[in-house]
């Protein structure tokens, strides 16, 4: 069998240039199935295949009051504070319970199926004490009615990635600010649409927005979220070369991550995508003190000599 | 008669030393009264005096969840985001009309007099118009039943001054952050206590603490509100200075700032303070391009020629 390896550096920032390169090259890349190692395993020395990935599409937010930032003494009263403003419209975004609360945002996310919630209560993996242990969350939250690992694998959320405005130094400063601004990312699952999502989010938060400011709304990056089978052939083929590789039953799971351009090998080139990778649980990703084993270095070679033997003979 | 001229530079970080040096020195600086210019006029060649004052109290607060910084993909749904709570917490210490929401925090509130809303309403200054045109906000607003000039003179507020955490650069980062924070001021009228306002709303702020996440609350600097007689035996002197200053009838106001000095003068010293400020309301106090006119400074001299005469003739 042919090989070709395709490295790029551009994925944390939306991997601008790797789409037109596979568009350029869509013949010489040809292929009958990518692999990407840029998942994790659910436990150590747990063989681990993720067949579905979270999309994301990004909205950002500036509410202004005042032209210019003013006195909290001299106009606190009589003209409305773009921070209490921006924190009832943030607040529009979810219910006490932690569930998305724009109207419609639901509608197209395709039910859990049986098969995978009873996959996944089978992991040799406690989900609730994996998330604890790793966030250092003082306790769980999240949409009632699943499991931690369906929360975060299955279900879509709005994220605050980032706020602020007004005076954030030492001490005090009187002030009643002049704007404050947001920072939104919507994770997606089968089968939201990024524009779609955007566009319910503008309209959910115009219509809430509190007297006496205004509103801008700029939508930011997306990717698409990602499902394949498992099961079919070239699936079949990597879970037979992780069970070589690890002597262990092999988890098939989803992620709640995003790797946007695993929809373009699936568009540009036709080609499904195995999702085989080997970071830990506690491996820090985006964090200070990411890490990850020099075991699984190892195991990694040896994966992938499995992996190549069982395609070529799939 | 004799001067006796007190001049400081801290009022703009609490006056931490003045209180002290009254104390000290409470017998050489025993008066009748005290004049302060740190205050405005309501309209250029208006003459002005300022018999009441708003007190003030911080909070800040932070809001802590995961003990790090996280991948909102690998995390979120499953743990609390702590900008989503902050902004659900900012966001319960007002109703939708501006009226701040904290139970028992207008209960110690002075109600406007008769005399001073009918004294207030023959005032030849637009209120609405002058805070429109001096904040450029898109709209007033405020507390309803009360005029501008009312809700910034009269009526207490709860501020957010400064709020953050997470990623406010450019672009994007996906994290789901451990941390908000927010800075808050009261401004306190007649005869809410800083104190007792900082303890209801710590006590309301915690009991509407979203799940997954802990707060963290600490009180900041106070000052108390100040009222005083404009009518008494200096008060009618500092009338007629004005008025043979100025030759227009004298506009008696209150203020929405705060100079919490104004206090000790008359715990320490026992004596009342005449409020007779100079500024313009476009003098923008702490904004960029702050100023006053040069015919105000002519003013003032002739201003204070006249009140030394009339006091010394009260």
């Amino acid at each position: 069998m042919n090989v070709d390896l395709v490295v790029e550096g551009e994925e944390e920032i939306g991997s601008a240039n790797l789409s037109n390169f596979l568009k350029e090259n869509r013949e010489r890349l040809k292929c009958d199935v990518v692999l990407v190692s840029d998942t994790g395993m659910i436990a150590p020395r747990t063989p681990t295949i993720s067949y579905g990935l979270r999309g994301v599409v990004g909205l950002e937010l500036k509410v202004t009051g005042p032209k210019i930032d003013l006195h909290s003494g001299i106009y606190g009263g009589a003209v409305a504070n773009p921070l209490a403003a921006m924190a009832r419209l943030l607040a529009s975004l979810h219910d006490r319970d932690g569930r998305v609360a724009i109207p419609g945002f639901y509608d197209e996310v395709e039910p859990l199926q049986d098969w995978e919630r009873e996959m996944w209560r089978k992991l040799p993996v406690d989900g609730d004490a994996t998330v604890l242990n790793e966030s250092r969350a003082p306790e769980l939250f999240g949409e009632k009615g699943f499991s931690t690992l369906e929360r975060i694998w299955a279900r879509p959320t709005a994220e605050i990635n980032g706020m602020g405005g007004g005076y954030q130094g030492k001490g005090t400063k009187t002030v009643l600010p002049s704007y404050a601004m947001a920072k939104l990312t919507f994770r997606l699952v089968p089968n939201q649409k990024g524009d779609a999502i955007v566009d319910l989010a503008k309209k959910h938060l115009q219509k809430n927005l509190p007297l006496g400011v205004t509103l801008e709304m700029i939508s930011g990056h997306s990717g698409p979220w990602y499902m394949t089978d498992p099961n079919n052939q070239f699936g079949k083929a990597a879970q037979r070369a992780l069970q070589t590789t690890f002597s262990k039953e092999v988890a098939l799971i989803r992620e709640g991550g995003s790797i946007p351009i695993v929809s373009d090998f699936r568009q540009i080139l036709g080609a499904e995508t195995l999702l085989m990778g080997l970071a830990l649980p506690d491996c820090r990703a985006h964090s200070p003190n990411e890490n990850f084993p020099l075991e699984n270095l190892d195991a990694g070679i040896r994966m992938n000599q499995a992996v190549l033997q069982e395609l070529a003979a799939a």
